[in-house]
């Protein structure tokens, strides 16, 4: 099985035309900011990548992009999770042929699992169908309602899922998050979910993150990492204030709508986000980048918005 | 445009077979039980047919099905929602070609519209696509998480879907229910979601339900309803006070999984429900048996399970 | 013990002066208001009685002078829960020697029972130092965040507290309420706290209910009672829609300081809210006198607020 | 104004009789146990105080005690908070004329603050009334189910509570937690209150932190701070585990509760919760001392419960 997830794991967005199609070649340009980002590994078609809002079809197609523009230079981790459990197989095994390093599967979200039992039923023959991909479960109640120990699912699953690799912890419970790092000596790859809490996140032990901002603000999250590995937290503290400003500030405007305009303005069109989320109208978009503009966090300077 | 849907509307089960591949030669007899329980509309799809753990292609074949079995006995509306607008689309396209009567769409619930403009923006193209079909929205936010007040919904969707024609509201707020049964001098066709308040819903002027009960004790249901008409609310409560008794052991066990297993009781078998929902034990089927048979609510005796 | 509490109970608002301080006088202006719109008993100190900003010295003002207000023609029951079960023990044993009629308790909202045995045991002793009056549970999980099923409370308190003679309702839940009705071939009193599902209420069988709206707007609930008792829905559903647009309006301004702004503008100044609650502007005032002078549901002409 | 209370600061139980009445005796066993622990301020009448359970009567001769208790060796801050704000004021008048070293005040949970506007009101007269003793928010969403941003509420408070230190901040929002701690260069006094997340905390640049587990388990906790303090977070996460440990152990058995039966395993006995809480069998105490024994995180041996 390969290694663990290191270091920043930006949860790519779903590049779409104007009009909403999928674009697929706008993969290759978010590839290039991401490789000028120093970053080695992707996570496709996540919440980010409005995975929810695409069709079976899109989603393969988006994986494939990925794999071939990372060639060589990412690994790429791909979320096949779905309501269906049948669609969320027949993603796993394309993703499997596909070239795919690892895949995450988040919990149902509309029929809900009420024991940790029901969830792993649920996951197991999608881990299996991706055998021998390393298999992640993707926390992330705040969107699923599911909120479930995860030590526990941890320590059931790892009998159940041979290929069961670790998490993509995108929760609030710090305690839980403890529990998962130290679990099996750190035997589980704890991939931290919270941009805003990267420092607190590397503090408790996490060694990869997979994020959002990562996409278009690698920058000051690699300063974090490297005024932590030195020692030096109040550096650490003074860049990790800055992702928070960047954040809130995307959260004011809506979070996902914003942090696409963000990517256009960075010279990687991403377009619009699909429905049932609201899009930003010409004036925001310049409202936010007058907000932006300032902070030190890009990796290229921000292009003004039409 | 057809009329509303009046009187009991079950909500069916999505027949199984027991290794859980779809199970579609099943609806011929669910059909029988419900002819023979004097139904004569049903809805296809929805949270009691376990949309979202059905692919598709499989959410069509039922929609073929149930409009082959219904052929001039029973007007078949079909939910055709879908988080992916692009799959709701199709659906509701594919809903109009094979001849259904009518489309439902409950909100996106992965990522949810945060206003009611949003969700009609959603909603739209969905109800284009199925045009002339009447529309109408299924407002179930215990399981959506989607809570906008559907007085309004209604007063905005309407110049924005020429087909809406009403609501499947299965939401406990009572106060938004009369609002929506008396817009428009009682204009839109309120479907009342509530089983087990069915006498407090005629009460408040509703003239239609969808629900999942009328598929295995529609007979209750139809003594609620002659009890009501003749203004004897006496026999009218003690009726739905055994619909209650009914829901409520249902629930002990798992609504859903416990409601399947009646139809087998009645000789209908829909098999098991899909994952994550959890199954019933052989134990628990015969425990539920000896809890149900005692009941005076079903169309025909019930069976013992092996 | 003394019969159920039938027909329409104001759950009265709490007087204070413009500066805050309690204003018991207003009582009898209170109770003027409530004779001439036909009352016969008044629930004092509960929600709209802003109990939880009020010390246990002014609860106990408060109830004396209502019971003297209300000698020969009021039925008085009292709200003496409190989040400290002393406090509650105090208050209960006050409202006995003052001479109300019956006393009630919601759940302690700050430290939760998480069992109905862990309620029960709360209320039990309070209970018992009010004996011989009747004891009702508020069930209001809107506001203390306790939900757990009435009818297994009232199976289980019956056998603790001698003295329990029902609930106050204030709960979406229709199933429930349903089943509290009927149990004990309906030996409960249960005090329906939905005053815009009175239809629904009544239909289902209650025969008191307990409400804020009751204070300034009782002629529209007798024409529903009277309508219903005719077995007239339609007017009756007439008549709720005026209720349901008087709730709605009051809700927009802010319920309560909306309600007591309400009773001002019938003469019967109740003064502002407490903190932290937030109170109308002048400005405020005259637009909901604006909203509310065409409504025809008061027992006088609305004064236009100065 | 005083410094900010930094270091460990125990939330102190309040002690009972075994019948239940208030033992302000054991008080003095408390301090010694703490003074022991290498405590120097405590925090009196919190959520682990059971505040809410007290009359304002108890609260205050607990007040007293404290400060006799602690005088020349630790400094009492008082939760003076309560529902109603005249109460608030008379504990808060009463805190500075006993000595205490600041307040703290919670948000009202029955009646709920909606803005922060609302929230400064109902905080501001109550402060004014301990004025010159510093003034803190206590912040805790889960107990009050009041959620406002308090980077918001400090920036806002200060210009209207002269006194305002800082927070008492009980809440999992990470991100607020930085934006707190870095507002006005680091001027407020943010202390911690997520005991299972010290060392997160520390990294993020908490000084002080309150909690229950410091009462009976401040050495792990001490070893946590010195491990970080020399950058050592390889032994600060293995200490750190076993208060999880710990906390875990304890939320199994009920977390109130089962505290106070560690005091009384630790020598101290500070007796029961109060209703509505639910108490310990003699069985569980055995079982809980089973399960904790074994645990080096205390500061004396634990005795076997009888």
């Amino acid at each position: 099985m390969p290694g663990p997830l290191t270091g920043l794991v930006p949860a790519c967005h779903s590049p779409f035309h104007a009009d909403g199609r999928l674009n697929v070649e706008a993969v290759d340009r978010q590839a290039d900011l991401l490789r000028e980002s120093r970053i080695t590994s992707v996570f496709v078609g996540g919440t980010t990548g409005e995975w929810a809002s695409l069709t079976v079809a899109e989603r393969k197609a988006l994986t494939e992009r990925w794999i071939k523009a990372g060639k060589g230079t990412m690994r790429v981790a791909v979320h096949v999770g779905h309501n269906c459990q049948a669609d969320a197989i027949e993603l796993a095994a394309h993703a499997r042929q596909a070239g795919a390093e690892a895949v995450a599967v988040m919990a149902p979200s509309f029929f809900k699992p009420s024991t940790i039992h029901d969830l792993v039923e649920f996951c197991s023959p999608i881990a299996a169908e991706a055998d021998p991909l390393p298999f992640y479960f993707y926390d992330i109640p705040a969107m699923t309602g599911v909120r479930l120990p995860m030590s526990e699912f941890l320590h059931e699953a790892k009998f159940r899922i041979p290929t069961l690799k670790g998490l993509k912890y995108s929760n609030d419970n710090m305690l839980e998050l403890q529990e998962c790092v130290r679990l099996d000596d750190g035997g589980f790859d704890v991939l931290f979910g919270s941009d805003e809490c990267l420092l607190a996140g590397l503090c408790l032990g996490i060694r990869g993150a997979v994020g959002s901002t990562y996409n278009f603000a690698a920058p000051v999250y690699h300063r974090i990492q490297a005024a932590f590995d030195k020692g030096d937290l109040a550096t650490a503290r003074a860049e990790q204030a800055k992702s928070i400003t960047l954040i809130k500030t995307l959260a004011e405007f809506g979070f996902l709508a914003a942090s696409k305009a963000v990517m256009a303005m960075l010279g990687v069109d991403c377009g619009p986000v699909r429905t049932p989320l609201g899009k930003l109208t010409a004036a925001e978009r310049v409202a936010l980048w007058e907000r932006l503009e300032p902070l030190d966090v890009f990796p290229r300077p921000l292009n003004k918005p039409e």
